[in-house]
């Protein structure tokens, strides 16, 4: 599967994921209206208007972009009709041939991460037989329970071809309370990401290994230490735009191949309609103005890499 | 919340804490052949025979344990169908007055987080309508991201009076890899330990805060010393009987007025037919065996607090 993004990035030439995290209020009312109508404003009706909402914008970009990663906080939240939206989009991509990045942020003790491996990657038995539940491609997975909570990912990525991204650094302000504590004069995420080159030396592909890591856009400084740590690591990196990263800002996230980087936006492209910038596309056409917002940041990103 | 769990725990004389966490080899054969026959060897054929078994379980020793803790990776694996059980259990647990311990382990940026806070603790706003989602009592948080990756659980708990646990310190073999690390000399979890202690002083309840902390049985000289560092944080304890801990070693957890921990138990209670110590039972009257597991694990505590 890291071949397949690696693959598609550089066909696009589009080092971009987009960040499928619809809140209510980015879905234009035209698509709450009509969902509200059919099935009311309910959790049911919420759901469907951002399915509707999801389904037009990845009909817009899905010839653009290597991948898209939808968040799980944001179909979780309206309940079992939430998560049956998820599923739907991560099929829908499937469908459009998108690489699916489950931004899931799971782990726990081995067994646990076990079952959230086989329902986000893998398979789980019953019977005889043998289904898969999410299906995503990827899945971002948290490091706090070090190696047996990371080893089922592992296990499940070589037995189905897919890959995970480890948070290392994340983008938020509050990130450094204890990602950057100094271990031996090393911050915690260097240690993580060491961790992270490590555990991808089990599972590489042709150039890059299964086992990527989030880096935030926030820290450029930190890209560069990192990109260096875990050569072989594909980074994953949040906090483009709305969060404050620049495209000129990214280029120490890339290796000198032009690759190893994959930079996520989500406000920044699904909501572009809302920005001063792309309002002339009106809520109607609020997936146009998504197009357009790839298009742009596909742009930006060419002084990156 | 929080009261309520302290007061269902003098009440019932046990700082015990059922995990739900069904693997499908804990079911037996006799319910899965039932679900089976009725929806097939399919993922809702499992999610039936999990939904089955809790039933069964909760039904026997719900007078005797103040609360319970399903693992929602165990539901999320059979994928939607898994986690429509997920919310039944919740919801008869509920019935049945018992306290629900969501163990999610969620945790990601701010605005991100505010979404798995309403999914999990509090409601998602539809229109004019409010909803809840899963509408556990608390919720396990992984503190990562930091402040304000843990904030939007803090707001979410104090408008619905519920409550969470921080993992400080796993239970798992590999826990130490990060949060042992040394920083200026104090490890990693104690740090954590400590933000654990000032969160919760935003929100207490009578005697205890809304905001506890997961420490594993199987560190009981890290138990002491995270007793002294969050005096007011009840510790959900993990790792007791199948992962190692013992009552006796438990001590250190309590505080003087034997209360501040619960201790879970998860295979030791749900799959206690299953041991040769309770193999009398037979695996038709598995329920049985877990009431006598809970009597025996009570009574074993008893040597801690």
């Amino acid at each position: 599967m890291i071949n397949k993004l690696v693959e598609k990035i550089k066909k696009t030439e589009a080092p971009v994921v987009a960040g499928l995290d619809p809140m209510l209020s980015y879905v234009p009312e035209h698509l709450l209206k009509k969902s509200y109508a059919q099935f009311g404003e309910t959790l049911e009706g919420a759901a469907d208007a951002v399915w509707q909402f999801n389904k037009g914008i990845i009909d817009s970009i899905y010839d653009l972009v290597p991948a898209v990663k939808p968040q799980i906080a944001m179909y979780e939240q309206f309940g079992i009709e939430g998560l049956k939206v998820f599923q739907k989009t991560v099929d829908y991509c499937h469908e459009k041939d998108l690489v699916v990045i489950g931004d899931v942020k799971r782990g726990d003790i081995g067994s646990t991460s076990a079952a959230y491996a086989a329902a986000h990657l893998g398979r789980v038995a019953v019977a005889g037989n043998r289904f898969s539940a999410f299906d995503e491609d990827f899945a971002t997975v948290n490091p706090y329970f070090g190696t047996d909570g990371v080893q089922p990912f592992l296990d499940v990525c070589k037995e189905e071809n897919k890959g995970i991204f480890i948070l290392v650094k994340t983008s938020n302000p509050s990130s450094g309370e204890f990602q950057d504590q100094l271990i031996d004069g090393k911050p915690l995420y260097e240690y993580v990401g060491e961790k992270v080159a490590a555990w991808g030396a089990q599972h590489m592909g042709d150039t890059y290994s299964y086992v990527g890591a989030v880096v935030g856009a926030t820290y450029p400084q930190v890209g560069r230490m990192m990109r260096k740590v875990m050569p072989k690591a594909y980074i994953l990196v949040p906090g483009y735009g709305a969060q404050g990263g620049k495209g000129a800002d990214l280029a120490p996230y890339f290796n000198e191949d032009g690759l190893g980087a994959i930079v996520n936006s989500s406000r920044g492209i699904i909501a572009a309609y809302k920005q001063e910038q792309y309002a002339r596309f009106s809520a109607e056409n609020y997936a146009d103005a998504s197009r357009q917002a790839v298009l742009d940041m596909i742009e930006d990103l060419r002084q990156a890499w």
